[in-house]
């Protein structure tokens, strides 16, 4: 029989990461519960007719579908088997798919619960999602997003609290040199219009858009030559670049883009939302530090409609760890013509992980695992264990005992191998004077102690 | 277009429903910590070459498969597809499926990942498993499986720690009346043995073990019936019934069961099994109160090679709520020679929660919301509720500020809504004096504090 193997771009989960999975989880979850989200679950599977023309072509050719159950042939006609086009056989053999981000299934759920939900609506949702894209490194097919939304709000407000979450959640998991880069989409438009490529007049604002993200990546020269090569001109891109390379305080930046807008409407609104959002972090009582105003920031272009968002972690590999901004119609796509705005927010755990790990910040008793380990040479030398056992975990103290008889190097390595910081050793001695052994694992130390002593030294 | 829907059997969980379900994660994932048990998750896809086989005819059937991606059509033999076989072209555009339950990619696991594991290995899994089923009351196509297990260890301190993980998880939980059923799969046997049934000279164990595991719910009459139909005779079925309706204590049930077993080494050995896991609770310092030898217990017969657990809850209309047992052989099926043996345990996560929402033991402070929601006038009241917000979140105080200029009542309603206990009311007085209304949502009360009393009062 072959060795069982995992589906391609999949990954188990074991002890060891998982403690460390669970320590970015848990930092984002109570960050968001703190700021006043809720949690929210949607399942795996969804209805492919509310999947579908979702996420572009692209997206559904990514699609993970689940073949219907039964006798799925059945229905199928016979001309349609005989042309062998998967992709016509695939529509009439498979109803469901899987969830292929967080955003979609979230707008599903406020459309069929819109007189349930307590609008404006904060929630957060921390599942995986699947993508049939071609595995690499870094990039899975089974991965978890974290998202936290507010629908239902047009206030600045909820822009100023995304950057405040975001500061808390990297401040919480240990990342010191972190910049949050914020643009608005009014502040692309109107850089569009000034250098004479709105989209009203041809449409090259796309274009514009994809390239100047680059800008970071690939430099000037590059972005330029991309830019000419599209039809832009060369003195309109002199000007492009004269904005987007405006050096200064978040502040200076933005007297410069008024001064620039004055006949842009669409310019001005942009600069008027982000000189109110950088007004409500100082009502917080928070600053702009590690928040930076990066013209050249467009993430997602067709999708957002107001501020946009990204987190980079400095000095690391992968740097971009988190991203989101403020969209309108939410659940237009499905037929909703309540106009529903929203602000949402994504971390990536899988990111976020790698660049921990790198930075070496994850604490070292995120590890889960039991303090204690009580080790033994006989029946009763584990039986009199178990009485200590049973008064560690009443003290609140995660403890466990080898359960089989074996000898004691055996189980001082179980309890290395699990990383047990302690180990309690109970031999015939120990019983008669009540004072166990107490082995530090890490240092080697032991000392003579009464299951009341173990329990206050831990506990302290 | 159409209004959105769910697919059958499927379901999302809102904010109310999630604050409840982790309540009941989190007490599991809690205890299980306390025992020494560690993470483990597994893709939610696996091969069907994992997945087929290993639940039966009945259980393939109920697999969730993953539909190729791309092209899956190309490379299908032209005679295959004319056959209009359903079942044979899954297997030809179908590599993968949804997992089933969290023991076979379990079994995986260990199997791949042999030589890393630590030994004696207590992994808990908390993940959702997927199933074909007809959706009925309480049967869903997606559910969540709460499973711990031990493998590589034959020791019964694993079995009497399984019943004291279970007894925690209950108390917890706050569940008092509920009882935790034990048996022995060598118990069975040695009945079968008494009672002319063995395995070994006809094969009518099955039989028997499903015919007996119904005695509660369907009574004597009804099993005898059962079984003269499948060929046992009257004078047996007396001892059987003999046997299974002795009353008295566990202990009073082992004498006399160990004095059936005189000729049968099979009874034997569960009698000393469960003597011993009786014992060992002894030497945990607990008694088998709640703890109940059920000789009719019989549950997944073919998979259980030692003790059999199952827990019910008394007084509520869905009884049973975990169950587990000992199994040999965790990896045999995918053709590992060495003999693991363990200890699984599995709570049913949907059925604790109609349990507990029918003896309604929901703590209120379940609910995932924040305690305090600031409400506002105007601009200038706003921003100072801002600072206020400010500190209440430094304190570690979840707690929010209605991000829109409205009605103070929809303020408050906004509150009420998502069960926030407390609202502070800023208006122009209390900019001036710094006493905030300070209001409680459940009592009307109001009373008028500074930002350091609320957090004062809050803390205590």
């Amino acid at each position: 029989m072959e060795k069982p193997t995992l589906p391609k771009g999949t990954r188990d989960f074991g002890p060891a990461v998982m403690a460390k999975r669970q320590f970015i989880l848990e930092t984002i979850k109570k960050v968001f519960q703190k700021f006043g989200f809720q949690p929210l679950e949607t399942p795996a599977m969804e209805n492919l007719s509310t999947l579908t023309g979702k996420y572009g072509d692209e997206g559904d050719q990514l699609l993970f579908k689940i073949l219907d159950n039964g006798d799925f042939l059945k229905e199928v006609d016979q001309k349609k088997l005989e042309t062998r086009n998967s992709k016509l056989l695939a529509s009439e053999i498979s109803g469901k798919g899987l969830r292929y981000d967080l955003t979609v299934p979230f707008a599903r759920y406020v459309v069929m619960n819109r007189h349930e939900v307590t609008f404006p609506f904060k929630r957060y949702q921390i599942q995986p999602v699947w993508r049939a894209d071609r595995p690499q490194k870094g990039r899975y097919r089974e991965f978890y997003q974290c998202d936290a939304d507010v629908v239902g709000s047009n206030s600045l407000v909820c822009e100023a609290e995304i950057i405040l979450m975001t500061k808390e959640v990297m401040t919480n998991l240990g990342i010191k040199d972190f910049t949050i880069k914020v643009n608005h989409r009014s502040v692309l438009n109107g850089m569009a219009e000034i250098i004479g490529a709105p989209i009203a007049i041809g449409g090259k604002e796309p274009d514009l858009f994809v390239a100047i993200d680059k800008l970071a990546k690939i430099g000037e020269d590059k972005v330029r030559e991309e830019l000419l090569a599209k039809g832009f001109v060369n003195d309109k891109l002199d000007t492009l670049f004269t904005i987007l390379k405006k050096p200064g305080s978040n502040a200076d930046k933005l007297s410069f883009l008024s001064g620039q807008f004055t006949k842009s409407l669409a310019g001005q609104k942009g600069v008027n939302d982000l000189r109110e959002v950088f007004s409500l972090l100082k009502s917080f009582e928070s600053n702009d530090q590690q928040v930076e105003l990066d013209i050249a920031l467009a993430r997602g272009l067709s999708y957002y409609t107001g501020c946009i968002f990204e987190v980079k972690i400095n000095n690391v590999s992968i740097g971009s760890v988190c991203g989101g901004g403020r969209y309108d119609n939410l659940t237009a796509s499905f037929g909703d013509k309540e106009n529903l705005s929203g602000v949402g927010f994504s971390f990536g755990v899988d990111r976020l992980y790698d660049a921990l790990e790198e930075l070496n910040l994850f604490p070292k008793e995120t590890q889960v695992s039991s303090k204690i380990l009580i080790c033994h040479f006989d029946d009763e030398t584990m039986k009199f264990g178990l009485k200590a056992l049973t008064a560690f975990r009443k003290a609140g103290i995660a403890s466990e005992i080898y359960a089989d008889q074996t000898k004691l190097k055996k189980q001082l390595d179980y309890a290395n191998k699990k990383i047990i910081p302690f180990a309690v050793v109970i031999g015939p001695d120990e019983i008669k004077s009540g004072a166990l052994a107490f082995k530090n694992m890490e240092s080697g130390e032991q000392e003579k102690l009464t299951v009341e002593q173990i329990i206050q030294k831990l506990k302290t």
